[in-house]
């Protein structure tokens, strides 16, 4: 548990622990940018500044896909590629499910755990509160902490199930897409936005028995992406089958990913839509604050007093919103 | 197109109409209220209140189901039982597939061709722009300026795609569901959380050759209904199978609608349901009103110049967030 730290120290040293990739004050740092507190909001706007200059140097995966795919087998092969490869990798996870488990600390470090005790992985689960949006909101704020630490790869893992994974996509430069063989039945379970929202698909389990079955199944992803409209990068998503388990196709992945960066970083894309996801990180942090005022005391009182008048019929719940939204503007 | 119309005058003169069900000044009024002009809103604001006491006497029920499953055919058949019965009946469509073809008032009258010359029937199609919700905002004052206007019975019809089928929730008393049969398939296609908000399915084109397959798909979609908690009516939705096209089993619609009304009227929670609505109502009140001004010259004015910032990473977006909600809250 993260104590309370005198401000002015703590920021600088936060900010120095955090440049030289010290692993408990990033730690802590991460649950700073949690805190719905407002002196602690401050202090980690504060402290992301201070580190903005050393930001932006790694390359942010989205990794999704529906329970039972192999994500964390997936992620401990794949984080072991990375290690080897000589990069620091951060894993950060945004699990709506965690929210009935109150948090997973012990559960994904267990989870993946010769990945944990690797000295080049940092592994961040999701915080088990997930009120108005906050865990992809502090997702933002804490890939950017990973990369002030000198984190090279920051893998970020969404449950393919509701809408994390459509944030998760406004937060990442690539996003990989699990899934597994077993013809059409199980193609039709995903959602079709996410397949317009994919950069590459891995089709894990392709071991043994399955080999054959994998390959139709690429086949058939194939197909489905080849009927949607090319995406804003140029970049025609592209199929893999692999085997997570059985460390089989994990390196073309990585690959996959590098070819993809190098293609968007040479068109400009790369930047052009760290820009736009900047621009939308403003738009959602705007809404925050607007909702934070309006689940705020004064806010909450108001709204109390023109529900009355409203559950009476004295006032339209129309009017009662004009007059609720004045006052507020008010003050 | 409605006329501008001075203010003063216009007001009493419109609800001196709908009081005495004028049809061409109702369609004004709901013309009005979606307006997005300042003064307009004042207007429809004004007029609503003055016709809030003649509203909330109608029964509101909310049609959903997928394109082709027959929705405009069972309206007609629908409101010709209603209307035999004596019964004034208002059809609003909330229909997102419209934003394409840019409303669709000839469309709606030409697919309800028989119902739009009953004079006791008044077809309002969806208005073309969606913009932000605007639908759904503006179907509930087009409720209440149809119940002031004398209609006892109002169908609010929605396709079973997307989100609009919440939305039309939020603001009905009984929300039925039409489907098909044709086996496990189709009912897959209906998302699991639509079922969980009915309180009636009808299973159309329960006709010749398809009678059987009807009656497996009812059991199929009662069976899954028994596996859901109660509703807060304490009412287990019921299934039908019927004929749109032949008449058959749609006054049993309507013995279903009326017998749950009997059943949420006597339980208390008629009333309880509408006044929860109204809490929403309100909430989403503020909401729009907030994103309204998010899209005034003012604030996009601001967010411009804290982008450029962001974009030329002098500021973090959270950080711009901040001082763009302060700026507007300071306004």
């Amino acid at each position: 548990m993260p104590r309370a730290l005198n401000p002015p120290t703590s920021v600088r040293r936060l900010c120095q622990g955090i440049l030289s990739s010290d692993r408990s004050l990033l730690a802590k740092a991460i649950t700073l940018t949690e805190s719905t507190l407002a002196a602690d909001r401050r202090k980690s706007e504060q402290l992301l500044k201070r580190l903005m200059p050393f930001t932006g140097q790694s390359i942010r995966i989205g990794i999704s896909g529906v329970p039972g795919v192999g994500k964390s087998t997936f992620i401990e092969a794949f984080g072991e590629v990375l290690t080897r490869a000589g990069k620091k990798v951060g894993v950060l996870t945004v699990d709506p499910s965690s929210q009935k488990t109150k948090g997973s600390i012990l559960g994904d470090k267990t989870r993946m755990e010769r990945l944990s005790r690797n000295p080049q992985v940092f592994i961040r689960p999701s915080p088990s509160s997930l009120a108005l949006g906050g865990v992809t909101y502090h997702t933002r704020e804490a890939i950017l902490l990973c990369e002030a630490a000198g984190f090279d790869v920051i893998l970020i893992e969404t449950v393919g199930v509701g809408q994390s994974e459509t944030h998760v996509r406004s937060m990442v430069d690539f996003f990989l897409l699990l899934m597994l063989a077993g013809a059409g039945d199980e193609l039709q379970g995903i959602k079709k936005g996410i397949m317009e929202m994919v950069d590459g698909v891995a089709i894990n389990k392709a071991e043994g028995e399955n080999q054959k079955a994998s390959q139709m199944a690429k086949a058939d992803v194939l197909n489905a992406l080849h009927l949607q409209p090319t995406t804003l990068a140029g970049w025609p998503p592209r199929v893999l089958t692999i085997s997570a388990r059985e460390h089989i196709g994990i390196e073309g992945v990585w690959k996959m990913i590098l070819e993809y960066q190098h293609h968007a970083v040479s068109g400009g894309y790369f930047e052009e839509n760290r820009k736009l996801q900047n621009k939308q990180w403003l738009e959602e942090s705007v809404e925050r604050y607007f909702r934070v005022f309006m689940n705020g005391p004064k806010a909450l009182r108001q709204k109390e007093q023109l529900l009355k008048k409203v559950m009476n019929q004295s006032l339209l719940p129309t009017e009662a919103g004009r007059l609720l939204w004045n006052e507020l503007m008010k003050g």
